[in-house]
C-alpha cells in the first residue's frame, strides 16, 4: 500500500470518539500527527465550513490516512485493523469478534451519542447532569451483563481489543457527570487494568497536545 | 459450522434495527423464524426479565444462531457477513468498506439512538416530533454529502451493502416524523430503488408477523 505522508488525526483532547482512536493508533505503534479542533472555541471549530467538508457530520474524530479522510470512529480503528493487521486488536474467532463489537456498539450507540455535547445543549444546562447520568447507568448495566460472559483480563478475553478502546473514555466520561460505579464492579477492574498501559495513557485527554493547563491539575 | 437449528431473529415489526437485520438475511437467503417482541405491550416486552437475559439493553434485535445469541443489529449483520460470505453484503477493497462503515454508523450512532422509542417517551410528548426531525434532518444532511462521492445505484458503488440495510429504515422513519426529504434527492434516490426489491419488500414493517392489521391500511 502507498502512504501518503504521516496520518492526521483532527481530535479534541476531550472527546471520548477522538480519544478510542487515539489509543488505537498507538496500539498499533503507528505514528500520527494531531490537528486539535476546538469544539467550544468561537461555537465550535467543528462546524467551519473548513471542516465540514472533511467531516458533514462536524464532530471529531476524522483521520486523513492513506490519502483518504476517514470518519466515524469504530470505522476508522476497523479500517486501521484491515489495513495494519499487525498487533491485532480484534479476535480471530468470530463469535469473539461478535463480542467485541457487541461491547463497541452498546457504547458507540446506546451511550455516547446521548451524552454528546451536541446533545447535552440541546438538552440544556439545568437537565443535562441527569440526563447524562441517565444513559450511562442504563449502558452501563448492559456492558457489566456482556462483560460477565466475555471478559477475562480485559474486556473480551485476555487480550486488548477495540472494545476496550471503546470503554475506557466511556469511563472518564461516567466520572465527569458523577456515576456511581460501584455497580460496575468488572468495568472498574479493566479500567484500572489499562489506566496505566502506556498506548492509553498517551491516549489520555490530559496528555494532549490541545489540554488546557488548567485541566491538568 | 455446526448450525443447531434455524436462527431465531427477535423483532419488533416497526424497529429499524430490527429491520435492518431483517434485509440482511433476505438478502443473503438464510431462512429464520421471528419472534415478536412488542415494545409496546404491557409497557414493553423488551423490558420482561426473559429477555433481559437474552438482551441486557432490553431491545430488538436479537438473532439467535449458531447456538448463540448476538445483539446489536450492525454487530449481527457483521456476524452474517463473515460467516456467510455468500452474496456479500461488504465490498472487498479496503476504501469502499470505510465508505459503508461510514454511512452505517451515521445512521446507528448519529441519527438512530436519538430517535428511539427509549428516548422520544423520556424527551416527552410534547417535544418529540421537533426533537426526532432535528436529529434525522441532522444526520441526512452527512449521510447526503457521504453519498456524493460514494454512492452509485446504490449507497456505496453499484452493489448493495449494509449501509443500504440501514438507510431505507431510516427513510422510513423520517417519513414518521414528517421529515421533508427534498433535500436529500440521492437518499431519496436510493429509496425508490430499493423499495421494490424483493428482500428489502418481505423485510419492511407492513409485511410483518406481529404488524397490527390496522396499520397496513
Amino acid at each position: 500500500m502507498s502512504v501518503i505522508g504521516k496520518p492526521v488525526l483532527y481530535s479534541y483532547w476531550r472527546s471520548s470518539c477522538s480519544w478510542r482512536v487515539r489509543i488505537a493508533l498507538n496500539l498499533k505503534e503507528i505514528p500520527y500527527d494531531i490537528k486539535p479542533i476546538s469544539l467550544i472555541k468561537a461555537g465550535g471549530e467543528q462546524h467551519c465550513n473548513e471542516f465540514r467538508e472533511i467531516n458533514p457530520m462536524e464532530q471529531v474524530p476524522a483521520l486523513y490516512i492513506d490519502g483518504h479522510t476517514l470518519v466515524e470512529s469504530l470505522n476508522i480503528m476497523h479500517y486501521l485493523e484491515e489495513t495494519r493487521p499487525q498487533r491485532p486488536l480484534m479476535p480471530q474467532d468470530v463469535i469473539k469478534r461478535a463480542k467485541v463489537r457487541e461491547i463497541c456498539e452498546v457504547i458507540a450507540s446506546g451511550i455516547q451519542p446521548l451524552q454528546n455535547l451536541i446533545v447535552l445543549i440541546y438538552v440544556g444546562e439545568e437537565k443535562k447532569k441527569e440526563w447524562a447520568q441517565h444513559w450511562i447507568n442504563r449502558g452501563f448495566h448492559a456492558v457489566e451483563k456482556l462483560l460477565s460472559t466475555s471478559a477475562g483480563k480485559y474486556c473480551v478475553g485476555d487480550e486488548i481489543s477495540i472494545a476496550d478502546c471503546c470503554l475506557i473514555p466511556q469511563v472518564f466520561n461516567a466520572r465527569r457527570f458523577h456515576v456511581d460505579l460501584r455497580p460496575f464492579p468488572t468495568i472498574l477492574r479493566i479500567d484500572r487494568e489499562l489506566e496505566n498501559h502506556p498506548a492509553f495513557r498517551a491516549a489520555h485527554p490530559s496528555n494532549q497536545p490541545d489540554c488546557p493547563p488548567e485541566a491538568t491539575k
